[in-house]
């Protein structure tokens, strides 16, 4: 079993060209003995944003902190604490922080092989 | 795809004779087209527990608000909020709410055909 605060795992910058003072957390993985899903934190700075982008596996979001906004397809949509989002796969997403306070939300995602 | 405030999901007992002040919301499962994991949010009453039982799927767990002591085999560890544990498969473990205010927590599971 594992059980750590999320903090006692390493933060890293989301490296990726079209995300925007985005950090993540991989907080349990196959790493872990979790073989068929894997739980993230993202915490994104006001300003910053994640890719905006879609690929072919869903995502299972919860907001923790701060509030944003949901780019989905054609449509925006506001971000609250408390917040769930179930994002299908192949359906074009981006979260968006245009407050003044982090928005943190935990993403899961399936292992595909 | 789905988005709602987890408060807009029903909430409803756990009705298991092992469980004591127990409410859980499925907020994603299959019925919104998630095939692969679930996310149920539990809030634990003080002084409420959850069973303390095994099964054959694991736990992804993310402490929300509140804290309390997690038994898990002949161990008790202290839960705060922003933990995060892995419980795999078969491993004895109960949450316990032995503080004044609610346990919550996300408790994501696999389907399992």
């Amino acid at each position: 079993m594992k059980h750590v605060h999320y903090t006692d795992v390493k933060r890293e910058k989301v490296d990726d060209p079209a995300a925007t003072g985005v950090n993540v957390r991989w907080l349990i993985t196959r790493e872990d003995g979790a073989e068929i899903f894997a739980m993230r934190r993202f915490d994104v700075k006001p300003g910053g944003h994640t890719p905006h982008h879609s690929h072919d596996f869903e995502h299972e979001v919860f907001i923790l902190e701060g509030g944003g906004t949901l780019k989905v397809e054609d449509r925006e949509e506001d971000l609250k604490k408390g917040d769930v989002v179930f994002l299908p796969a192949d359906i074009e997403h981006q979260f968006v922080n245009d407050r003044d306070e982090t928005l943190s939300f935990l993403c899961l995602i399936p292992y595909k092989d």
